[in-house]
């Protein structure tokens, strides 16, 4: 583990800097919407998206700062779905990261506006950033679209709020995971790669997609452990809802065990399928055994 | 008026099928999902903004072909922020285009989804069509995700949604809806001029860009007319909504006269932007005119 903290230190430093300097500014107008968008997108969270984004270029070679735009693209994708996710009509949660979520912090109509300013700022971020490469920007827009619609995200979140339907086996909800937040993380990846210059077909780029499948699956089977066993001031959420609203989980059909061995699984997958990218991708594995390992 | 029908009525087309092949069928998972969002997106509206798009580009000689995935995204984009604008939490209102909103019709967590996957879509769209000319497809996801964003339509939301703190003077108003109206219907205009190979500092990209910027004026001055003026029916979403939630508008601000004359003199302003466009710019002008004459 303690190789990894200052990593994701690191991580979280170069995240933070460059968020800032995307996200509109608190003085302009309008104040209230910039205030919000820069509360729930600055100071918090793991930046576990950036982190596999960042590393996952640094493994193939590339440049931090080559992949930094992009990881920040990503991170406000996945801040924007917080936001929405904790709205009353969805989730209804009132703590994120520690703090009241954004609509109970200003309100429901600015939260609203708020994960839809953050969507559109990821476009224009990758578009502004990429402008010297064009056909890399492009990709790395359908990438991240791709991973953020209906055909992953937003659709595995639609599927989950009809959750009680599902069946109960584990094909169904690693289907429903895949796309919720598997699509993100293995966006994360790749978005990270490609501004390393690999291409969907190279022996890297499959390498990575197969690291980021397992780890994204890895991420969500440890979230449903800790969503069982950590308390809601070490998730900085609240703990517990997912049995207390009969959610079909990892931990409901495995057991805590079967979770915890299923999760385990998944990280030998993980860094398995990174053996012949060597040293430089250590970091990734690293950040891999993290998230098995990671309390919150 | 008459000329400009048919006109619209094969935009209407055109658009109607581009949409039908962007959209998520509707066979595939998660069904309610896909279905929302069609709903929201398909046999509705008056398409103004794709209009503006598809004839802007075809003003500079371009193709309509060409410009068909950019005037989707742009409609994209306007549907979302519909659906979003209907939310109980912002305007809540239960019509639109004659029928249910979307969470009247499907509950409020899937219309925030349908908004936020039809968001994802219009950037998906773009990446798509254009990967054939990365330069010009990255180009047109800024220029949209700048409107579409904090800087422009949802800015502008956020600020209708504290309207009652605008000063009561017309300028206020005016930076009002040039962000919350204004930006996405230049855009429009923008986006299809740029697939016509027009780029920000030629002299017709200036001529169409002032032609939006009037264009895009007289189109909110017109909808704060009709709002006093015609029926619910008529308008297919809730009249009279302005004067009950007093809300500042043009009506309010110069009188129904006064707003008829200003919305005159930004036609004017329009049509004489184009003088140096010739004949294949007379759609526009006719659209601008369908703008002021319209009754719904």
């Amino acid at each position: 583990m303690s190789e990894v903290k200052p990593l994701l230190e690191g991580v979280r430093r170069d995240v933070e800097a460059a968020l800032d300097g995307v996200l509109p500014p608190v003085a302009g107008d309008p104040t209230r919407l910039h205030e919000a968008m820069r509360y729930s997108a600055l100071d918090g969270g793991k930046r576990v998206r950036p982190a596999l984004c960042l590393l996952a270029a640094e493994a193939l070679g590339g440049a931090r700062a080559r992949a930094l735009p992009a990881a920040c693209a990503v991170e406000l994708i996945h801040v924007y779905s917080l936001v929405h996710d904790d709205l009353p009509a969805m989730d209804d949660d009132d703590l994120r990261r520690g703090r009241p979520t954004s609509h109970k912090a200003f309100g429901e109509a600015t939260a609203i506006l708020v994960g839809d300013g953050l969507q559109a700022l990821a476009f224009e971020a990758l578009a502004r950033a990429y402008g010297d490469d064009p056909a890399l920007g492009l990709d790395l827009v359908r990438l991240l679209a791709e991973a953020a619609g209906a055909g992953g995200m937003v659709g595995g979140q639609a599927l989950d709020m009809s959750g009680q339907r599902l069946p109960r086996e584990e094909a169904a909800l690693e289907g429903l995971h895949r796309m919720k937040t598997g699509a993100l993380l293995r966006a994360s990846v790749l978005l990270g790669a490609r501004t390393a210059g690999a291409r969907p077909g190279d022996a890297r780029w499959t390498a990575l997609d197969a690291y980021a499948r397992a780890v994204g699956l890895c991420f969500q089977v440890m979230d449903d452990v800790l969503d069982c066993t950590a308390s809601t001031e070490a998730l900085g959420k609240t703990a517990g809802k997912d049995a207390e609203q009969d959610k079909l989980t990892y931990v409901a059909l495995l057991g805590l065990d079967g979770a915890r061995a299923k999760a385990e699984r998944l990280l030998s997958e993980a860094v398995d399928a990174l053996a012949d990218l060597g040293p430089p991708a250590e970091p990734l594995r690293a950040l891999a055994r993290f998230i098995v390992a990671r309390s919150s």
